[in-house]
């Protein structure tokens, strides 16, 4: 199945319906459907103490990837909204770029679950961070 | 028993060592044994569709509230990390400032557990969001 | 407000409807409105190895307890079920009786989210355990 | 990498140290390095109200297939314990077998991270319940 969404429109659909992700610097980079990628570039303003990426900023881009993986699925509903969000911290990241994957394990007709990766782009293969979402679907008659 | 860090420190310490939360504007505005408040001005940046209060912002700063919570325990230890956290998202707030009360659980000598209640300010009856938190704490040595 | 069901009618409701909650021995000691609590009475097969209780039973009965809570506000809805339940276990329970203690934080229409908070019997203020529950509330059609 | 319990290992380890899942009627059904699955069998007593299994019955094995996934990785240590699990129910099982199957997702030397799907037997591609859990490993010197 394709995706219902493409990359440039979730690119378009962060900065404007949920700018405070696009501020951050994340960008999409891969969608299909029921999945999706996006990179948090590093920025010395997301620094914890330690030299570690801020917590707050991996759970922005997990929010906002799982958000792409429900597009990519239901097509460009905006209404849809994160219920529950739930995030384990792994390893203190490095400084350096994050990559966030996520992917739906269910999609009803209105809920929608998933989980999300992020791992450090140099060190794909530690996870530094692993998140559980719920989003709420719209009813159709009120997208 | 007297807080070990007041709020004019946590204020101090959000802008050094949390930027990205004190870039929100969230500024502390009590701090006592084992309980820590902060308010998160209204800022058109932090909107979602439907005009609510986007979800990171709300997990940024109950991530924050639990931080000062844990301090004024133990004192200013900067090396303390939040190893996860459970947020859910009850009512979707109107535009305006948020706050959040954060309590610990359970403080022991490595982990900190608590909970953060968000309300609208002015709506403090009914929250918009509950958060679970647990801190990492660093061995007295390595402080 | 008065609950909406006693401490007998959520006994019997439990025996007929969540068997598995009631052959662990769980009995309901008190409801109110938004809140109920119930005993776990000690058993030889409920212990872990070190002697502390097992965690599944201390979520069956965080799980039920909740139940009551929910069914203290709407009444005896036999087909509200449970969609998350996230628990924090915080320090071993000593051999013995385990009390909780649940409150709603918000009940909608159709969702209902609460906090259940366990501790041993003879140690009432150090919590062995801390839940934060979920429950779907079937529309009123289909009650 | 070989896993360092066996499947006869972990159904006699769940017999002693975890009896009250060894007398849901839990059995392991296979171990690998990093992985466990598990099945629940139907009984009567663990359903609820509209035929469907009873969340705790589902946390009790996602628990323990969680407690092998662990075991297989650092061998028959019986100290290890859950401090966290999250359980998100996504559909109601009818009733049946359920299987779970349980995979690390971190394992450092203090703590185990991972998660666990289950299904039911004759269904397995629709997940009923994903659990994510932390597992508390003790020091080397304690074991």
């Amino acid at each position: 199945m394709a995706a219902r969404v493409s990359v440039d429109e979730m690119n378009r659909i962060m900065r404007e319906d949920v700018p405070m992700a696009a501020n951050l610097g994340i960008r999409f980079e891969s969608i299909e459907d029921g999945r999706a990628t996006a990179r948090l570039p590093f920025r010395e303003d997301l620094l914890r103490p330690g030299g570690t990426v801020t917590g707050p900023a991996m759970m922005a881009v997990a929010d906002v990837v799982m958000f792409g993986a429900v597009l990519s699925r239901i097509g460009p509903v905006n209404m849809a909204v994160t219920t529950s969000l739930n995030a384990n911290f792994l390893r203190r990241p490095k400084p350096g770029d994050l990559l966030a994957d996520g992917r739906l394990i269910k999609c009803g007709r209105r809920l929608a679950y998933g989980e999300v990766t992020l791992v450090s782009a140099d060190a794909p293969d530690d996870p530094v961070c692993h998140v559980t979402c719920t989003y709420s679907i719209p009813p159709e008659e009120a997208r």
